[in-house]
């Protein structure tokens, strides 16, 4: 039985919480939050305990690992204290917004053997898994061409995206650059973007970034190109598009119930999952097995600190060239 | 080139006008058609002669071939005279509504050469056509059980109706039953068939069935499910299911583009094809310029006055089943 | 809390007890099975006790409900002394095969308050209950057609087909038959049936029927059909059509990814989901929770005793229309 | 009865002669080729004259339109002769590939009153005109983003390569370039563009670009995203995805037939159409119909020279985007 302490109880947090509470071999032992009383609505349901104190979380010898969960800008601190700690560390994507600071949690943590893993869990997605499987197992040759639609039904509130400039890169399409690099086994050489803001003053009032496309090509030669928007009203758009010299793969969307409803006006079929909690349930579930397998093996856990460090890179890249309307070399 | 008369200028009578007059090797001659207005419509837009006296056109020792598009039982009669005249004959579906009468006619016809075809236009849809194939080629193994839905979108006017009672069997129906003997190329032994009235009375006045089901059981073995409605307010719905020991083939239905709208409400497709002019537009096409290619080659034509006369016995059979509530031996 | 006791731990058995095990306010107390070890299995796992007496574990006060999952000619018995016993019952399907049996039960369980739940799952999946709610809401206006395919990708083992002849009436296809009354809330006025062996004698040595078409004519007047095999080699094979006076819906299949292959030979995706505890996984932790709940509310279970006795008598007439040839009345 | 001179016989001439010869109300009455045995396969199959002669065809004063079908290099000087002589012009995309020629036509064309139309006939098809009706009724609000995929399932051969570098963007793309400005209404003001030569030595020895992505802003803010491959294993792929403020559309593929195929390795339907003549059949036919009627009723044809101009703009921005490597501004 690994017991956990779960570091921010806000947003992400409770999914993680129930998922250790149904696994067979992992337990939420610890709850650090500053904000108290979100900390002990988890504690109460779970049976964990609930602090605002990280350090006294982290001096109960039981605690084998630590969740991270708290917003990007304080998670390096919170990484540095755990690995000393000597504990296993699940991170939050992304690990930060800064790579001179990842750069400097990277060296402290290197100083550790601290098991570390970052959460890009769509890598578990059961579909998006079938895919990468069947591109490594040469179904379509030789990938030349991958297509990402990442688009998320409503933008942030206010005070989110204002902590969090340019997020549709940081926030959001870190995911797809992660994916790119899983997928293709590969690195991109070269980025381009171009951003437009589509919404609103009254939903948009930072007028951040809502709309993006992306390009990038890869060192092995492959075409990438990644799309997101913060107003897909119909639903969580999440499709992933591999075109190889074989032929093509597309991992596609999910929707709640298979019913079709046939009428005068057409064939309707439910509109997509909504919520990312919900379209990425089983995915969250599978990644953090995965982590606790790793540790109960002593293995590296599957997605690692350069992970969240090169998704990062590309990321900051993606807005430099955003900014500057050029393509940028990486 | 192979000049037709035309027999019957309503209702299908100018699909069949029409796909003659773009076969690059066949030609309309002549349009009779008691309604003499409704002739020359055609025959002006395709520049035939016009008469509404048949004798006048069999006499035309040009016309090679003859369309019987006229009502059910009115067909024996004139499939006589054309067989005597030493025309070929491609018959629209039912040959007639009475069994007695066919046969007759069928006696008739057999002391002449004359090549017969009779209109079941199903079996040449390229989707059906593809199914057919594909159990033909084993694809499934042996079929065990077939599944045909066949749904009007409207009833047919009560004129219509009055002349034809049952005529979801002896019309609509009898159809699918030449598709079965086709698909499964095997013959029914026996047909339990239910029928019901839902529509109002004043769509249905004459309160003849508007709804079907029927289950054959087949000399081989398999089972067969049909059922009939003539109130698919979606459209034209036309499908099969063949499933056999190694799998399944679904012949599904047409829709008039494949645009998908996602909205809020959902994903919405196109309606089905709502005319069975237009689902069976390619049909109509290939099984004229089968019956062309048949006489060219002076083989017989792909569906002979047999097929003819066992879908009319099987539908048959049904009405008396659907009317005694007890299954019937074939 | 809920305290259960889980009567067979083979099969079905292992489904309900992790199903408890996760749910947040019920608790597997006992396992009682004439197989010691394979109770213990369970008790081991999931932190019960073990018996093969069921007196022992009724005789616990702790003991609020027992879910029954012996073969069915085993169930009535254990209703009874459970329900004397005082605790809540919840009993998979069928209730037994012999309707004399059943009523008998019925009398006694009605002699006291037991709250009572026959397992029909099916109701609780997401997409059969959508299906369910838009015909509720009036969707499709009346019902006029119903349409159940139902097919099993293999047959059961020789000697649990030996132990219930003509097992897809009272195994699979009671589950259809209680779908039927559910989703048109009417019940059957007559049913019509004919059934095949299409397995070779190897794998169908008792020549049990593993091949079957059924006709029902509602009372209020819809046509249904239902077909059934044990050979769906492309996977669990559950499908629902309601067509009504003003549209379809379709509940369709499962695959456990979206992911669409497109290559020379065509488009491919996943095959059907293969086995019904995977398809219906979701529907098991439903009904459970839907009857933990009505425990907690004092409220009656969802699917009562009638309903089981009800899809018996169904199957029954089934059986008997199958053997005759022709309807049997209901 | 419109009269036209057909000029050019080889590739897609024979479309065109067909779909003339289809048409009610149109007639092929010249082919020019200077290969006479090429034209004078056409005109045998349609009763039409052959010569070598361009001038010869244009002083027959029946001809009233000239379909030009020849290499794009030789467009313009046959336009101005046809233009010279008075008569209606259809011209196959691109105009030319050198825009400076464009302009010299268009002044040259300017100068008379010949009616031109040039063929982008994807605004034709069926179901690319369904999603851009539905934009232009508001069905998904402002168009944000548009996402093009645009593959064919080969290379052209060698010499038609070489004749013709960055073909992917002057004679594939230019088709997309078009459907931007027409689906959006809008005009580009900056194009990016990367390639890659996929194809191995022996299919593209030329190594010319086989793969090509592209991001075009345009004008009113959306942003457009194009993808070409020549070697789509899987056959000719073409899609259109419009993203709006209330929704998006989808332009899907075409097949031959909707059999689906359900075994145990997962559910099979049929490839794309593979050949760009049998998927836009529909949309050669109806641009031609467009051409006919715009004749008959005196109106500008559908498609102007400036629609053609301003395609060939964006495709030569392209083609320096990709050798510059840097966003090219229109």
């Amino acid at each position: 039985m690994i017991d956990f302490c779960l570091v921010g109880a806000g947003f992400i947090g409770p999914v993680h919480a129930a998922n250790l509470s149904a696994h067979p071999r992992a337990r939420l032992t610890w709850v650090v939050d500053l904000n108290l009383s979100a900390g002990k609505a988890l504690t109460e349901q779970y049976g964990a305990r609930s602090t605002s104190d990280l350090a006294e979380a982290l001096a109960d010898p039981n605690v084998h690992a630590v969740i991270i969960c708290t917003p990007p800008r304080t998670h390096t601190p919170i990484i540095e204290a755990a690995a000393r700690a000597g504990k296993a560390i699940f991170c939050e994507k992304p690990i930060d917004l800064d790579l001179a600071k990842v750069d400097a949690c990277g060296v402290a943590l290197g100083r550790t053997n601290a098991p570390f893993c970052v959460g890009f869990n769509r890598r578990f997605d059961p579909t998006h898994r079938a895919l990468h499987d069947a591109i490594r197992a040469g179904e379509i040759g030789r990938p030349e061409m991958l297509i990402l639609s990442s688009r998320d039904p409503e933008i942030s509130p206010p005070d989110y995206v204002a902590a969090m400039p340019y997020g549709i890169f940081y926030d959001t399409m870190i995911h797809d650059f992660d994916m790119v690099r899983w997928l293709l086994a590969d690195e991109p050489v070269e980025i381009y973007a171009r951003t437009a803001c589509m919404l609103d003053a009254k939903q948009n009032p930072h007028r951040d970034p809502d709309t993006a496309m992306v390009v990038l090509r890869m060192a092995g030669g492959a075409l990438v190109h990644v799309n997101s928007s913060f107003r897909a009203v119909y639903g969580y758009d999440q499709r992933i598009e591999a075109f190889g010299e074989n032929g093509m793969l597309i991992s596609g969307n999910q929707q709640p119930t298979t019913v079709e409803h046939h009428g005068k006006d057409g064939i309707r079929r439910d509109p997509l999952l909504y919520f990312f909690i919900d379209r990425y349930a089983e995915s969250y579930k599978r990644e953090l097995d995965a982590f606790v397998q790793a540790l109960e093996a002593g293995t590296a856990p599957p997605i690692g600190f350069d992970d969240g460090r090169r998704a990062l890179m590309i990321a900051e890249a993606g807005v430099r060239s955003a900014k500057t309307g050029v393509p940028v070399a990486l």
